[in-house]
């Protein structure tokens, strides 16, 4: 840290935040546009091209509390944007999936999410920018608890 | 993307937002345990070693609602931790600053902060951590509205 740095303007976790918080609240405005919240955009995209996830995995996916995810996908499941189904081996397991008509919904608001991160991404070019999404990736997984979760079984384990 | 990568493991948004909380919420454990919510360590964060800044600034700086910054500095001003000033040159803004014992509260945090930074950092090594800080800071510098505020001035305008 240069001495006319102040501690914040050097401390990832800061630096982390104020990127996400800047960048994402661009692109919300043309969320809201949609109808949808900034959380809802979150979680349907979390989603929108995965497999079933647990709800547990869906909250750290999308970056929000447990609770606060069981409330939103009661609203979505009415609004027919996902639906809720047993894990076929431990019935206790609810898993959530899109159905057709909300990945239909979301195909627009993907593509306009692509061509805002490009926009953003574009001033690094895309070296800097690979580089940038492979070290956020590798901190996450540094970062994570094991996962306790069947999802992954799940996704290879075929119909 | 890859065919087996989802939407949200390689949306840039997606991957700041995971990295932030997952990284910010494990060092506000030890933060909450010296009685102070992730939002006050941020806003007295962001006050600890810069020059007195504005409501506005301190809000976009941690991240927070202004409004909440507000009401947050009430209670830290009766606690001794911060003060309110007037702009010299124009006395309708107000900034804030640190008072001599919310400094020295701090450097202990602040301490336990770049430690907990240091792990964090250390699987990706001195040079991608460095290049990370780097492109973070682009990216903000890039999303950032035009400075309207006179922190500038003040900074360079001595005593």
């Amino acid at each position: 840290m240069s001495a006319s740095e102040s501690f914040v303007d050097d401390y990832l976790p800061a630096l982390l935040a104020q990127a996400a918080q800047l960048i994402s609240a661009e692109f919300h405005a043309k969320v809201e546009a949609h109808g949808l919240s900034g959380l809802e955009w979150r979680i349907l995209a979390t989603l929108a091209d995965s497999g079933p996830l647990t709800v547990g995995s869906l909250a750290q996916k999308s970056v929000s509390k447990q609770p606060t995810v069981t409330r939103l996908l009661d609203r979505m499941e009415q609004q027919g944007h996902v639906e809720r189904l047993a894990y076929r081996s431990d019935r206790r397991i609810t898993l959530v999936q899109m159905t057709p008509s909300g990945k239909r919904m979301m195909s627009t608001l993907i593509r306009a999410a692509r061509d805002h991160e490009a926009a953003v991404l574009a001033p690094l070019g895309p070296n800097r920018s690979q580089t940038l999404k492979d070290v956020l990736r590798r901190l996450i997984a540094s970062r994570l608890p094991p996962d306790p979760e069947p999802t992954k079984q799940l996704e290879h384990g075929g119909g």
